[in-house]
């Protein structure tokens, strides 16, 4: 059996390589486990680890432990490497191949499996989901999307409080978030909100186009109600003509006669500034979003473990060119079995946020994404205190 | 006693208010327990609370809430508002002011203190330190540091895993903190490297000019000796012309013709793109690092809630003019209890990052910061598992 990660690290990842390795470990059929280091990359170069070298309190500890381990890769593969990558698996004796990654794992997985079945290699190829960005089709949801929901859900809580706290200073927050073509994790921001006037007031997701006259309208009637706002943009939010936000407005060159690229918060810490006249910060969490140890889901790790195993036993049954899914089970009670789906609908596919989950101005949240996001993010979120505030009668 | 919150706000400033109103709702010789919104702005307008009608529950909940529950402030005195302060405070019977902030608080509560003593007004006035920046002079350590050096340590620990595990994606990572003149929250994010490969490779920090080229040399060598860089910079850092990081190589305007102001982090990654050709990306966690209820340091928690408690002791023993510092005591076991400082010297003072706690490049700390800041951050920083690596040997 070969293992590789791909993709953006996610602070689960290890989980699902520790859940597949320990079921390797433990199965029969399985008499070598290899690690590729950085995905299809090790495979083509041969850079290949002895995973039965690794000590038991090593999965112990990467359990915990964000970031892919065996390191990851973003790859695209060449015409030619199916089969290159096949010849090393067949050099090696490999029969069972473990991919953890998202769309575009699936994507190279899904090719070596038709370049061991045009040669009639009997490999069976097994994808693990794995994405922060939730996009993944066919699933109920994606191992790493629960922390990094979380963390963006806490992320808000707490940085919202100090803009509160001294709304004249910096009146207006834009947070940015990653999340791709989709705002699942933009979405997530509002999961710790219980009242109108908590922050995130506003939230851009990828899948509305941003039109710039109502985000200054938006802003300026948070502000009017509540004295600050708290905005929530995804990293990759477009305008109606499909200009990514963080390219609007930065004609300038720079030092050495560059393009100014900016970012998405950057944009609109301009537009708040220049167009309504009020001070706007911004905080953009970063790869911190995909990787905090601090905000790690119980349940996310969980599941990425679940996932690790389930994948390793379907290949054992002799299944392949499958990716392994979440099903979610219909009772009120949140529980996750595992299920398959074919690798070429998850390379080609990719699950935006519905309607459904947004309110119909399309920046806030519905109460059915609630339902659908809270169980994700494990443990519930603290709820921060808040004085009653009774006020001293004036003499 | 009147109690205001002041300067921007940390994850353990609620801590010392909870410290405060327990110590003073214990004392016989205080009858009334007032909450000034917003700091001096609240005394100036009268907007103030009965604490005394918050319930128990309250007080424990605002324990662990971040951020300043009073609200705060970051209003300048003009010249007769010590006047109109202490007016307010002689109608309201006030004999007891505990003001929770920084240098510039320091100096508000000084000059209200000169304005009583003009007038023969009997009025304790005592400060509480806090600040993320660790600035103030004449106390070991500020309440607010030891949390926010928690979260950029851990911070720093997360986000360079995600680095090393795709060096062929962004190489080069730029990690953007707080601290205002000083290094001391830069210094924080080597707090968990215990190797010479790990994050971070290189910090700069306020103390120190910035000089492009030895940035860029630093940079390269870094590159080429781990194949990845992971690069801290304090907001604040300038130029050997004093001209901020994020004004450099920002010529351009906007779409309305503002002038483009990038932050540091931003100015680093385009010099590391132009100038060695190399893909760098940045985290800016913003206000997060000063808010994360995720990340508090139980030391910094513990010592805020003491200084609160103090600055009440305090102010019935008669002192005034004052502010509670942290001691440390000289034994090998971390421990501090707390002395008083004068509110004239915390006002004008500024505390930088000695050299003796950076190593001899600047880039990097020394054994004794690490001796320093270690007990401030609160239980041991997790450890990062990573696989020992055993290579397949090649057929």
């Amino acid at each position: 059996m070969l293992i590789g990660q791909a993709g953006g690290a996610t602070a689960v990842i290890n989980a699902s390589l520790v859940g597949a390795v320990r079921e390797a470990l433990a199965a029969d059929a399985v008499d070598g486990i290899y690690g590729a280091r950085h995905g299809i990359e090790g495979v083509l170069a041969r850079d290949l680890l002895d995973l039965r070298g690794e000590s038991a309190a090593t999965w112990q500890g990467l359990l915990t432990t964000p970031s892919a381990a065996l390191g990851s890769s973003r790859y695209k593969l060449q015409p030619d490497d199916p089969e290159r990558a096949l010849a090393a698996l067949r050099e090696l004796q490999v029969r069972f191949l473990l991919y953890i990654g998202g769309n575009d794992s699936a994507d190279t997985a899904h090719r070596i499996h038709r370049a061991a079945q045009a040669t009639d290699y009997d490999l069976r190829v097994i994808c693990v989901p794995k994405t922060i960005d939730n996009d993944l089709p066919d699933t109920d949801h994606c191992p790493g999307y629960g922390s990094a929901a979380r963390f963006i859900a806490l992320a808000t809580m707490d940085s919202a409080l100090c803009t509160e706290a001294i709304p004249t200073h910096y009146p207006v927050k834009i947070i940015e978030v990653m999340g791709r073509d989709a705002g699942w994790l933009a979405a997530a921001a509002a999961l710790g909100k219980t009242r109108e006037a908590d922050a995130p007031h506003l939230i851009y997701v990828p899948e509305r186009p941003f039109a710039r006259a109502r985000f200054l309208a938006d802003v300026q009637e948070a502000y009017r109600a509540f004295g600050w706002v708290v905005v929530v943009v995804a990293e990759t939010v477009r305008d109606e003509a499909g200009v990514p936000l963080g390219a609007i407005g930065q004609q300038g060159v720079d030092a050495f006669g560059h393009p100014l690229l900016g970012g998405a918060a950057q944009t609109l810490v301009g537009l708040v500034r220049d167009e309504l006249g009020v001070r706007a910060r911004f905080d953009r969490p970063g790869d911190l979003q995909r990787m905090s140890s601090a905000c790690v889901s119980t349940a996310d790790r969980e599941e990425a473990y679940l996932v690790g195993r389930a994948a390793v036993r379907a290949a054992l049954q002799g299944e392949t060119d499958k990716m392994v899914t979440l099903v979610r089970a219909p009772d009120a009670a949140y529980a996750c079995t595992t299920g398959l789906a074919d690798l070429e609908r998850v390379a080609n596919g990719q699950r935006l946020l519905p309607d459904v989950y947004l309110n119909a101005a399309g920046t806030g949240i519905s109460p059915a994404f609630r339902d659908y996001a809270l169980p994700l993010i494990g443990d519930p979120l603290p709820q921060h205190a808040r004085l009653l505030g009774v006020p001293l009668p004036r003499a």
